[in-house]
């Protein structure tokens, strides 16, 4: 029993370590030699774990999700439904949230990578289909508590935060200047304002930002 | 004089067929010997006109962003100021609108190799410069007409609109499916409307779209 555990632990480990080498060196670079190097492991390790370097990419990658997608479960339950979970949802999404086991630029190294590969793509799609799927249960929440207008397509809503999500990626990877965390959150919660029944009517909610950044972010935190 | 057009015209030849090979086989299957093949040329004829593949790869990325440029350039001056000329910025960055210069797959892949490689990250930072100078004019003109909401901050929409275009390329290069070009329209139509005026004193544009994707996308078609 003790022996299945290290088992997951070292898959876990090997994983971690696969992402800070791409997120540090590039996806050519992340070799079984060059991973097994960051862990004092000889490559031997790598490959007892994983048959090929894809594979070892396909489970890090899928990991790094089913962490975040467990740590907003985690959090939702103590919030009310609706947007309030929504928001938590997109947080913890957020590229700096996303810690050391998935990060922008590997991201974006496994997206190139996916482009023109059935397999790495099964897994982004597998992946997203769990994330559009928790976006959707908040987005009806939010329909069923009236929190938001009422012409509302929640496929189109869903598609919209995923895009939002998946550009601050690519923004955060490429021009990690202009997508510090707090431009990340001010983002999130201007999409947000807008989905709500407030802004619809007029009022800007407290979520909506305009140039007083850090302000502004602080209280809609307060807000939450 | 004819020797060096046809100098241009060939590096244009050389960049098109660079992305149409890394679309179809990725970015690691994308050799000069490849893209020569593509043409019928000899390998060498490709090394005479770009030093290494990192460069060949800037250069048709450059390329494929500066002849969207000119075309939202050329199409903005027959429309009224403000959202009229955004609207047509955002078709003509949306991945089908790109043709065969530039395109999902391919971007996705220079995206994953620029993370890590400082000169590709520049010349992606210097593109979208000049796409956020583009997004920013478009807005003050809006702002300046009177067709957006009062409190409007200029550079987070440009970030808003921006992450938007970049998620719906990653989201048609890897669920192409679930991001057909009416779906792309309807998201970017989707955002437009919420920006105006209309929108902010509850009564959706005729841009909003919902369910009826494709009445709606016609509609819009016919308003601009």
């Amino acid at each position: 029993m003790p022996k299945i555990v290290d088992h997951g632990e070292r898959r876990r480990i090997i994983a971690e370590a696969t992402w800070r080498v791409i997120e540090r060196d590039g996806f050519d670079r992340a070799t079984f030699r060059a991973i097994a190097k960051e862990l004092g492991y000889t490559p031997s390790v790598v490959a007892h774990y994983f048959r090929d370097k894809d594979r070892l990419m396909e489970f890090a990658f899928k990991l790094g999700c089913e962490d975040a997608f467990s740590r907003i479960e985690r959090d939702a339950q103590h919030l009310p439904p609706g947007l309030p979970r929504l928001k938590i949802a997109l947080e913890h999404m957020m590229p700096d949230s996303l810690g050391r086991d998935i990060s922008a630029k590997a991201t974006l190294n496994y997206w190139g990578a996916a482009a023109n590969t059935p397999a790495m793509v099964a897994v982004h799609r597998q992946s997203y289909l769990a994330w559009r799927a928790l976006l959707r249960r908040f987005l009806s929440e939010a329909a069923a508590a009236g929190q938001v207008a009422s012409a509302f397509d929640i496929d189109l809503e869903s598609s919209i935060l995923i895009a939002l999500i998946d550009g601050i990626m690519v923004g955060s990877a490429l021009e990690s200047s202009l997508y510090p965390r707090s431009v990340q959150r001010t983002l999130i919660h201007r999409a947000l304002a807008r989905l709500s029944t407030d802004y619809e009517a007029g009022k800007p909610s407290s979520a909506v930002v305009s140039r007083k950044v850090k302000t502004t972010t602080a209280k809609a935190a307060k807000h939450a």
